[in-house]
């Protein structure tokens, strides 16, 4: 009869141990497919131990296959087939990103992280304490696919307040990133649509777009925004905006376009713009630009919005406003799944833009890019790069375009930025065809960099033209 | 020359109000495009207002396209075509879910939803505070596509621990969701796979690939789980299973066909294995069963697993390991992707998993829903009902199978059960074909039933047979 000696069990337990040894034993060979166990009884009395050992063991064993009981005579070991044993691959250990965002250098005018100081702590402090000690039953209930109604309400009432539109919280979908809410519109529509991106553009839209091998074309753009000529010609259906304020020209759409881009877009059954509004909050001089949505009277705009540039890029909160003739396709064919945002940051949210902080925050931001900007330019003019850098687009937003004259070709001029710890990011890398772009444009890009490193950082800008 | 009258302004300042009134009277034909505005001096004079509110409202109406300025000839109405008015649609206001999982029901058997009193309040509050004190700086930086460091490392010395797994924590990502991290996987394989789902089984995983295009074969099940032959016929590449304890039926699959799987897997080179081991931390009897992905020598198992059934249905995050041969192909083809876990709740958690809370939290668990389905069974045993019912599958999760014999259909049950408010959930629902499952086979997840309940609920049940 097999034995085990039950002097070293360790943390184990005296079955846990037990069904090692023989679940070690089988897959070894020692105890062959087919042969016959001790029974409970004898096995049990030869290891010294109890019987409801033995059967805790076995029932664990039979629980995973191992072995099976048949009926007043035993116990048997299954007949299974090892897998042929494959060397496991020996993958070299590259270089996986494991933290990001913390890109060590004194200015990254690619990187959109926002700065610790800014985030309202106390206050988001007070209110994720309110939410869990009052709402813990609401915490703990489903939403449905599109958010908590209280969100969605919130959202709802701060678009009527400040975007002067008009929606029902129905017609709102939260969801954990702008990213994720293009994945539901591409579900709605169907991969056989043709999405149009604006080039230069924001360059996650068409990556999205590819990565889920959906037909994906770019529009160029005149001072205007995207040529409608070419939306004709390249057959889009969904069309891809931020007529507020481009990323990464700056260009405001002018009231004409809008109106011809409407038309566009009530010229076909399938033709859908999607308005990404995702810093309008931001702008630094005079009225808010209207958003399209406000001035669509076919219902063919989907308007979206994120609170990553306006609380923080870690906070991932969006959401979008579906024209109200979507609303039914959308809900029966997408509201299986679940609201990708958890309750906890959707309460604490709605909370704090229900009690005004939110728009206390976004005033006190703007102040402060507002500074930041001005600090920024105001160095830059003072300083002998003035002589070489037309500066655009900086009204709205946490970025401005500069174009330098300089005979230094753009890569050099990168690399030489990048030896004295600045990274820059110029208008080509946002073109489909870089060599399309004009050369030497970057965009200044400010939201991470520090009011009191502005000094060396023009300093340090200076030394590479 | 226009006028206005500046005696009912609102909350609107001068500027404001001006521009408004004179976009209103473009937009309304009042003056025609092309024509030419006032010169801001004699406006302001005019108006009995200062030249700088003259100017602001024009530079706002310039900055939205309304009019341009020609240089030393003044300001004009550009000529845009507005579109076509069309005739809002007036869409008639559905029942559109703005709530959900708060069922109403007595009982509720199809609900997964977790009772508020089973989390962790006061811990999970404390954490989040500390997180909110100490990590601000944390908090603010970008995680990586993947998650936060601290949070996989948190996850990988826990997989190790109780589940005997060995991974690296570049091998999880984290994601809000599983539904969420099925839509990496499909971006990861692609459209043109055929991806594979057990018969019966848990019916989300098809609703997203049916919401995304791609090719779905359901594979039907015996005994031991998911049928091998089956999955050549269907020319299968991604499986989806849940061998540590199949939804609904509870099977566990045994070692002899996890091996057959994977030598399925093994033999072509595009076969992968998504191991779903959703509830496996609430085995109630015996020792966890060990995962797929442990004994996976081949690199073909991509082990997914989920806080929502051990935290609550509401927090949103779920990871999966993925096998080291596919990490270059991930992060090559979806590192772009923002983590969609806010970093405020993967600290928190991280936090708590370290800290040993969450080792805690599901002994707690387990004892609770071990305590809950005796009393269900134990009452259902005490009444009529146990002349007429089988139970299986009752030694995990939070649910058992129960079979009723009784000459009524299916429907009818179904409906007196609602009449006594509770809500039953028969296993023909998760069939493809609901007429090959065997009738009056209930699902019974008491997850959310409450054990005061339970004498109520059994009475009621046997009302209705």
């Amino acid at each position: 009869m097999i034995t085990y000696n039950f002097t070293n069990t360790g943390s184990d337990s005296l079955y846990e141990y037990l069904y090692k040894c023989i679940k070690n034993d089988i897959l070894q060979g020692n105890i062959k497919p087919g042969e016959k166990l001790p029974s409970k009884r004898s096995f049990a009395k030869n290891l010294g131990i109890s019987v409801i050992t033995v059967e805790n063991a076995y029932e664990q064993l039979i629980a995973e296959g191992y072995i099976y009981s048949m009926p007043k005579r035993g116990f048997y070991v299954t007949d299974f087939k090892k897998a042929v044993e494959i060397e496991k691959k020996n993958i070299t250990k590259e270089m996986i990103p494991l933290t990001s965002g913390d890109s060590g250098y004194l200015a990254d005018f690619s990187s959109n992280q926002t700065q610790s100081e800014l985030f309202p702590f106390t206050i988001w402090t007070k209110m994720v304490r309110e939410v869990l000690n009052e709402n813990q039953m609401q915490l703990m209930t489903n939403p449905p696919c599109g958010g908590i109604f209280f969100l969605r309400k919130a959202i709802a009432t701060y678009l009527k307040e400040f975007r002067g539109m008009t929606v029902l919280p129905e017609q709102i979908i939260v969801g954990a990133g702008t990213e994720y809410l293009y994945g539901l519109l591409i579900q709605l529509f169907g991969k056989d649509k043709v999405y149009a991106v604006e080039n230069p553009g924001y360059r996650k839209i068409p990556q999205i777009y590819k990565s889920w091998q959906v037909p994906c074309q770019y529009i160029d753009m005149d001072n205007d925004g995207v040529k409608v000529s070419e939306l004709e010609e390249k057959k889009a259906d969904i069309l891809h905006i931020s007529p507020s304020h481009h990323y990464p020209t700056g260009i405001v759409m002018p009231i004409s376009r809008r109106y011809e881009l409407l038309g566009w877009a009530s010229r076909g059954e399938n033709r859908y713009i999607i308005e990404d509004d995702y810093d309008s909050e931001l702008r630094l001089s005079g009225q808010p630009i209207p958003t399209l949505q406000s001035i669509d009277v076919s219902d063919k705009v989907i308007y979206m919005n994120t609170f990553t540039k306006t609380l923080s890029s870690t906070v991932r909160i969006s959401y979008m406003v579906l024209p109200r003739q979507l609303l039914d396709e959308f809900y029966k064919k997408l509201s299986f799944y679940s609201c990708t945002v958890s309750n906890f940051e959707q309460y604490t949210l709605a909370k704090f833009i229900q009690e005004g902080y939110f728009e206390k925050h976004i005033n006190r931001l703007r102040n402060y890019y507002h500074s930041k900007r001005d600090a920024l330019i105001t160095a830059i003019r003072n300083s002998r790069l003035n002589d070489f850098v037309t500066i655009s687009g900086e009204e709205a937003g946490v970025h401005f375009l500069m174009k330098i004259e300089t005979s230094q070709p753009e890569e050099k001029l990168i690399q030489s930025a990048g030896t004295q710890s600045i990274k820059m990011a110029p208008l080509s890398g946002y073109y489909h065809v870089p060599g399309e772009a004009p050369d030497n444009v970057y965009i200044m890009n400010y939201s991470s960099i520090k009011i009191d490193d502005i000094k060396e950082i023009v300093h340090r800008l200076n030394l590479c033209i």
